[in-house]
């Protein structure tokens, strides 16, 4: 898929989700986790470990596609807070998790990754990934203004 | 502690760790968890909520600290990987998570919010808080240069 890629990396391998937008450097994927509406993923295109085994002008620029993303969720969804996580310690190729919170989702106030705090969470529409692009693109165009 | 400090919010009231390293941005602080060494916090020292409440620059300033304790960490502790994160449930002023793992950590490789995986996890030693500011001093100069 990509130059660098890595045999067994599964962000080498396939794009990790429903492509929303994309440039040279990365792409942004919808996460499609039933509980978390609006759940993206940006992931690096290139097969690297951490943020700094990047160039400072490339971790700058995959920063500025997270916040993107962080902004047109925030307008499209409104939620009541949003977690941002670069872990990676299955899937050791840079990838960013942006994730809409809700005071009564799943988890909160836990991360995702935690127990469950709740079974009754009201189910959230996701938006369409096509006004979820566009939103990106005008969080984007703002940001190089 | 700030000028735009928000009453019991526990970041704008205390400092949250020793300090390791500050400027008029933020602050790094050792978040000393007993399993985890090296685990800092990277602490915005005025009260915002998400990092795209924060101006372009301070958002760039901010990530440029975030990296340069990720290179001192690396270089003091040679974790086997790097987790990041923004969460800000719990309490929602902007900090950073930098946390060194290892595969033999409890809970690797899992998220260290998620159930623990093992109890036999070896004890490292965690570096000196003057050692660590100088490393990430040394960091944010290769930024600079």
């Amino acid at each position: 898929m990509v130059e660098t890629a890595v045999d067994e990396c599964e962000l080498c391998e396939s794009p990790g989700g429903e492509v929303v937008w994309e440039n040279a450097l990365c792409r942004v994927v919808m996460a499609e986790e039933l509980n978390y509406p609006g759940f993206c993923r940006v992931i690096l295109n290139s097969h690297h470990r951490e943020m700094t085994d990047l160039s400072f002008s490339d971790r700058a620029q995959l920063m500025t596609v997270v916040f993107a993303v962080e902004c047109a969720l925030r307008r499209l969804y409104k939620p009541d807070k949003i977690n941002l996580a670069s872990l990676g310690n299955l899937t050791p190729h840079v990838h960013w998790h942006v994730i809409p919170r809700w005071r009564d989702d799943p988890h909160f106030p836990n991360s995702i990754w935690a127990a469950p705090q709740r079974i009754d969470s009201p189910l959230r529409r996701s938006v369409d990934g096509r006004l979820l692009g566009e939103q990106i693109i005008c969080a984007m165009r703002k940001t190089l203004a």
